[in-house]
């Protein structure tokens, strides 16, 4: 007879190892199967998926390293620090990326151990109903379980006649170990990863050049946001050219050259040392065996889920990249942390509008609720408070005064409706943001709220007065 | 006849500056006096007071300077950044340090400007009541107001028999324009100041030894943190001795020689290039004239006030570091706008539970709330949520895993009592945990709302879930 389990989560991602983990804690049996595409040299599965392996982690860590080396290159002599010329390592850079990975991988290991979650090794392929729940069968094993979690992320989408080798022509996965800084560096999207690999390797000393095919500059963020950016990115050297159609790209052992026509209509040519493709992601479903159970996807070829995370079947649920929302390790956790305390009968929810968005791109970009865009396509009325760190002491003190924090709230209730920030920190100036807005707040309660100085979250305190046009400080 | 004010702000320090724009926004007609102590070139005063002048300002970019220092010196290496010795060039920092503070209290006039509050050069002292309210003497004039905030501040208290030239023997303020770094400093006192200041110069190459005469170590901290922080600093290098009885300290162009009782009560000497005293502050009362008008001062020589900063004289008010309770520039900034807003006649108030602390020490500490040890004394049922830093991706990536997060939690209501925080960033970690206690958040409410990863503010959000004893990643 096959092996039982309550729960079997398919994928040991960010919503995959969350949802096994907070399972087990309500005292399910639970598994939890990966395969192993980040080429484990034991052949063991590596828990953490994207994230850890090939994404935010190993990301940070590289921006990190190059934002050091910036500062001693560029900061360093107006402070009173000689250096001399700063040299990178990269082979030290990469292998300090290593090590924090597979300290975070490893580290998953021990909590599947404490909290007794089987890893199973393989992926996850559904054989039928039964009666306990769900035969699926993982590797050559067939497990059943009468509850699935499907958390089987998403992987890069690469360009038609475009060979990925992740050596010249790189996509997530390549780009976080180029083995020495390219003296050309192309970038096809200006999205969050082409935009925080095109800062890590121009702070490097890369010459980079960005082709996106969207007329407008990071569109998904507040109009002011994205025009800072934009202003902000040009500055330094990133060279982003919008509205450009790519054609023909050929790659050799050396280098790329890609053909495209710019927005006016232009033909030209892009020659470069390494090239990276970052246009998007695209759900993992191949393998589920979808169809041999009738697991319904949606048009976009995502797992097809209601607000709770369901899908058609019962019993099997979904969470993260493969369904729909935006693909953010912490939405996936947030929705992982839901289906396990739906599956012990507890009313849980997940808050979509106060998921938060982080670009760890030099300034840094994060934002909560809702875009002015948004609320002017929505007919709302609303106030705005927009502070700049310019003339914050913490942010003159750090030398980087870069940005701003923009509030936005609703004219009548003074609710807030977003909070967007661009600048220093503004990955951690978030959760203030998150909480308020999960409390409902008042722009007039941040406003009302004690800020320590000198920190940059004065200047999320002046935002809010600045919604009723009374900053103290500006 | 005199100039007449609705309302006269004495002292230009976070405290008076504040009150005088909020004031000025509501309508009144404002001074705001201040001497000048700054030794501005011009003779003209110099807003901000201690906290931007010689405080907390200052401080913070020194504190930035060094910590890049170190990093460069042993941090860069593990990430292949390649530097050799970085060397330091003090009057290159300082200058820095100088362009920052005179840009922020320049800043101060143009914000009294825009507000039309009117700047009065010298100190304030009562001469009577009048019809109109107070007659106070400013410089040679005499003004009348309706209603007078007293912001006058603290002063550096400094040792019986102990010169203080800002050269050899500091207070706060030489200590931030010591003109190279010495081989060894002293300092009297493991406070604030002491702890700031021996981590500058620390990091920049100094042997510092830090004399405390209290027992224990960071007593007003959580017994967590100031063991966490002990042990760190003391791995640093800082030589930190408690328990000791300071004897006679002879000074001379070249240094000090300090005699000083060890706990133990043996007799000790110590030799230093530089001593910087910093044994606390003392509110600064003098020359208010106090008596003339009958103005009540409390037995440690503060001026007396309710909770809501009122004075025993009618329509006198009093703000900041010369009242009752921490001396923390936003605890000032906090008072001031209720008092403006009071005379106003709105019905505000000061929430003193929630006034947020923070050392700029490396690791950084901060807190809000009750501690362990004040929860104890006061017989509250409790339990604890602590995380360290070590397993957090940001905090990797940075190659800053030191210290935690401890969130205190009701027993029995779950609603949060204190948030302490040792580790990077711990003074912007902090707003969080402010903005959670004011709307009176349950610890499962932090747990609930989604923390972008990769951030530091997990740790926070994995705090909060201990509470609960389900960390998600611990």
């Amino acid at each position: 007879m096959s092996r039982q389990f309550d729960v079997l989560v398919i994928g040991g991602g960010p919503g995959g190892y969350v949802g096994a983990i907070r399972a087990a804690q309500l005292g399910f049996n639970v598994a939890c199967c990966e395969s192993n595409p980040y080429a484990d040299p034991k052949g063991e599965p590596r828990l953490g998926g994207t994230c850890l392996n090939v994404g935010c982690i190993p990301s940070k860590a590289l921006l990190h390293t190059s934002h050091l080396f910036e500062e001693a290159g560029h900061g360093f002599a107006a402070q009173g620090i000689s250096v001399g010329t700063p040299k990178i390592d990269i082979p030290t850079m990469v292998g300090r990326k290593n090590t924090i990975v597979n300290q975070l991988t490893g580290g998953i290991k021990g909590l599947f151990k404490k909290n007794k979650v089987t890893l199973l090794n393989g992926h996850g392929s559904f054989v039928a109903q039964s009666e306990g729940g769900w035969q699926v069968k993982v590797g050559e094993e067939v497990v059943e379980a009468k509850n699935v979690i499907i958390a089987t992320g998403s992987k890069a989408r690469h360009l038609p006649g475009v060979l990925v080798d992740n050596k010249i022509v790189c996509d997530n996965e390549g780009a976080l170990d180029i083995d020495a800084v390219p003296k050309k560096l192309a970038i096809i999207g200006a999205g969050v990863i082409g935009l925080e690999m095109g800062s890590v390797w121009r702070r490097l000393g890369s010459e980079v050049t960005i082709l996106e095919a969207l007329p407008e500059f990071l569109s998904v963020a507040d109009v002011d946001v994205a025009k800072e950016a934009a202003k902000v990115f040009a500055k330094q050297g990133l060279n982003i050219q919008l509205g450009v159609t790519i054609g023909e790209v050929k790659a050799s052992k050396k280098g790329v050259s890609l053909a495209y026509t710019d927005k006016d209509g232009k033909e030209l040519k892009l020659d470069a040392d390494r090239l990276i493709v970052s246009v998007g992601r695209i759900p993992n479903t191949d393998g589920l065996n979808a169809e041999a159970v009738g697991l319904k996807l949606d048009e976009r070829g995502r797992v097809d889920v209601d607000s709770h995370c369901r899908t058609n079947l019962p019993g099997v649920w979904a969470v993260g990249d493969v369904v729909t929302g935006p693909m953010l390790a912490h939405k996936a956790m947030e929705e992982a942390v839901m289906v396990a305390e739906l599956m012990d009968g507890q009313s849980a929810h997940c808050n979509f509008d106060t998921i938060p968005w982080v670009l760890y791109t030099s300034p840094e970009i994060a934002w909560v609720g809702k875009t002015e865009q948004q609320l002017k396509a929505d007919g709302v009325a609303y106030k705005v408070g927009k502070i700049p760190f310019a003339a914050n002491g913490r942010a003159l003190g750090m030398g980087d005064t870069t940005g701003f924090v923009k509030m936005l709230a609703d004219a009548q209730s003074d609710r807030i409706l977003g909070m967007h920030v661009i600048g220093a920190n503004a990955s951690e100036l978030i959760s203030e943001g998150v909480v308020a807005m999960e409390f409902g707040a008042a722009s007039e309660d941040l406003a009302r709220i004690c800020h320590a100085h000198p920190t940059l979250s004065e200047v999320v305190h002046e935002a809010a007065l600045a919604c009723d046009k009374r900053p103290l400080h500006f």
